[in-house]
């Protein structure tokens, strides 16, 4: 049978400031209102069942990855928590052992969870091609005609037709400039999409010559249970350089439909269309003799410009970047900066998500706290109480239900209620449409940490659930 | 005896965003905490008396200057409204007029209110030289030795000296780049600072001979409850065009201080310090690679940029502008192209001044809204009910007094109140601190046009008081 493995634990920073590091790129919705890892599962559509579609990825991404894929009626079991990210050799190694114990003959398409695909048809197409050949004992890879001399690929050398797919001469990694031009010219080679299939034990067997402490490892491994004891002994290492630059069983299918990595802002513009003058505009934005320009906003605000070119302007509501085109790939060290200057603008962004819904603080003052705060259908906040603060609370949209020591009561839209400094309450959702509540705070200290939790519905692995 | 006319009426939109039609550069404090308006009146002391100093603004600019001006004793009649703006010959007419009438010999020191000036003691020396000459019957004008080829001022020849000042040939309006280089190497040209100083009664009759139909008009006008009458009838007309490219009386006298009408962004830059690399940040800014970028920031937002040159960043809660600086001079465009779509961040800001304090639209929402409100002391909003909303209050700060059909009562900080749709209620802020509050509104239509005003303390010229 054939398994999706998808790959969905990255916390890359390359989309900052959309992306974030606890909302990174593969939750984002890129265009419409399908994120890319929701994309990435409906494209496997018809090659794999939705009980075979695995997702790993980081324990803090849980609820997260949940609530994306329950359209999907993938089961809960099926996304698997890596205790902290090591790369994606132990990532795939794992669910290689979970999902042989289950079918030893299983075929897995292992598939990043943050790429931008066109041309759903040849994609399967591909994907079939793909495996037969792993059926057949070959580690499969997607490879894709270079149409630029990019830094920002990975290359793979093939060496002739075999059957149904080319031979792999060698795995390369990023070329500098010269070497990228070389590559360019020479039709031996590919670029290297991330994509592989294979049989899950022919996976384990080179994993046994070549990653030996990893395979011994996974051997320990017969549930997720045991994840958690193998895991801290791992070595952070990616499938690339630990198999595909080793093995010797690997072959190549070329594709034949459009496909980014989505590596930098440059790369997402890529896929938008452009005005006369090349301009990109996601929204409220007014170009003045500026050409190139690549607006993605984030915020209610209007963008100008005046007589700018190639510039790319990423604006959310508590981060801007003003990024020259060339200057793209250097948005990571920006989010080093920042790490460095101990900010907070690269870890989450000004509406934080939660198990049960959102949260934005719209104003904090000497003294007091707005926040707008929205509860998911049937999902309730903690049962808590905070030493230094009040609550306000005004119902502005959809019913609460509202639990204090005193009352309990479903508060309808236009109703308010006072917290009093260290009162437990609790607020819920009964309904089956969004909440939402403006919350004012008042008190001498309104950090997030002066939360008491009584009872909490979100205490598995998962950052703080407010 | 010396009195000083300050000009504030000017809807100026170079600075947009930061300057709105509503709230103009002149009211803009640009470095510190005092507007360019204050720093004028500030610039004078000594020279002119605070009952000697009028204020000419447009009426709906009343309240701003009013609240502006309070800390300099100017008495409130010295503020002179205009219906509408007719450009400077007529304002300044009508202040020469009206002085006139309490002092024959009255001096005036006719001077723009949003222009930056370095070394007060030099300019209050050359405006002693310029009090001399204007008591010998002189039109007088502060004039610039140029210091680049600018095609942003007017320029003034001069044709050799007369006593303590250089007689005049002629004004030029702002030439283009070929004429401005010719100007900048002939000694004989300054640029047109557009401050003056002359007798009122020297004013009225150069008016007389060049702008006969302004004079008569002028001539009806004995207090300034005779203004609405004329002003529908008079020509806008710039002194320059009108009176100084035309008298013969005209005579100059150099400047010895730094000097900027800030005329655009970039000339704004340049009184800014800046870093190795020619950045120039007012806050919360990470430049990577970047050069020669100004960030102007009236938000709360971390503006970041990478590989950037010459550009201007103005960053504000409801709108941003990215522009290049040698494009600067196009915001007026920019601002033109907002009008004609009918938009509003041209005409005033998110956090919106009122008579008696300030308001800032935080969310809007399907049937909800949420603003904080600041009251300035002793001030109150007017009694008033809604026909389409409630209203949640919660006071964050300071001490409210409230105002409903059932209750008058003071409210301190944490409490909250409830007004329901049709509720008479006003607000009102009967301390010496300033008072904040929390509004959400609930209802079905949340216009700031839903109000009935039973009873409001600033009915007088000025925009709605809400």
């Amino acid at each position: 049978m054939n398994y999706a493995v998808i790959l969905a634990g990255g916390v890359g920073s390359r989309f900052w400031p959309f992306s974030r590091e606890l909302e990174p790129k593969q939750f984002m919705k890129i265009l419409g209102e399908t994120s890319l890892l929701q994309a990435t599962i409906q494209r496997v559509k018809g090659l794999v069942n939705p009980a075979q579609t695995y997702i790993i990825t980081n324990s803090i991404y849980f609820y997260e990855v949940k609530s994306q894929v329950a359209k999907f009626r993938i089961p809960d079991k099926n996304i698997i928590l890596e205790p902290e990210g090591k790369n994606t050799a132990p990532a795939i190694g794992l669910c290689a052992k979970l999902i042989s114990q289950i079918d030893k003959n299983a075929v897995l398409l292992v598939l990043p969870s943050d790429h931008y695909i066109k041309n759903i048809n040849n994609f399967k197409q591909t994907l079939k091609k793909a495996i037969v050949s792993a059926k057949e004992g070959f580690l499969v890879t997607i490879g894709f005609k270079p149409t630029l001399p990019s830094t920002g690929y990975g290359y793979i050398k093939v060496n002739g037709k075999k059957n149904n797919h080319l031979g792999v001469e060698k795995f390369l990694e990023k070329p500098d400039l010269n070497k990228a031009r070389k590559y360019f010219k020479d039709p031996h080679f590919y670029w290297n999409s991330g994509m592989f299939i294979w049989k899950a034990s022919a996976f384990l067997e080179e994993s046994r010559k070549y990653l030996p402490k990893l395979y011994a490892n996974l051997q320990l491994v017969h549930s997720v249970n045991d994840i958690s004891k193998i895991w801290p002994k791992l070595e952070s290492i990616s499938v690339d350089y630990g198999i595909m630059e080793r093995s010797r069983r690997i072959v190549l299918i070329p594709a034949n439909f459009y496909w980014t990595d989505l590596g930098s802002w440059d790369a997402l513009a890529e896929i938008f269309p452009k005005d006369k003058k090349g301009n990109i505009s996601n929204k409220d934005v007014l170009h003045l003799d500026s050409q190139g320009v690549c607006v993605f906003s984030r915020g209610n605000r209007l963008v100008s410009t005046i007589g700018i070119k190639d510039i790319v302007i990423a604006d959310t509501p508590d981060a801007l970047l003003v990024c020259d085109r060339s200057k793209t790939q250097s948005v990571k060290k920006l989010v080093e900066m920042m790490k460095v200057l101990n900010r907070k603008e690269h870890l989450v962004h000004l509406t934080e998500k939660r198990p049960w819904g959102s949260f934005t603080v719209l104003q904090e003052g000497v003294g007091f706290k707005i926040k707008l705060i929205e509860v998911s259908p049937k999902k309730r906040l903690s049962l808590q109480r905070h030493k230094s603060r009040s609550e306000h609370w005004v119902v502005v949209s959809g019913k609460a239900k509202i639990t204090t020591e005193k009352h309990v009561w479903v508060a309808d839209k236009n109703r308010s209620v006072y917290i009093p400094m260290g009162m437990k309450h609790r607020l819920e959702n009964p309904t089956n449409l969004p909440v939402r509540i403006v919350e004012v705070q008042v008190g001498s200290y309104l950090g997030e940490d002066d939360i008491e939790r009584l009872d909490d519905d979100f205490k598995k692995e998962c950052r703080a659930s407010v």
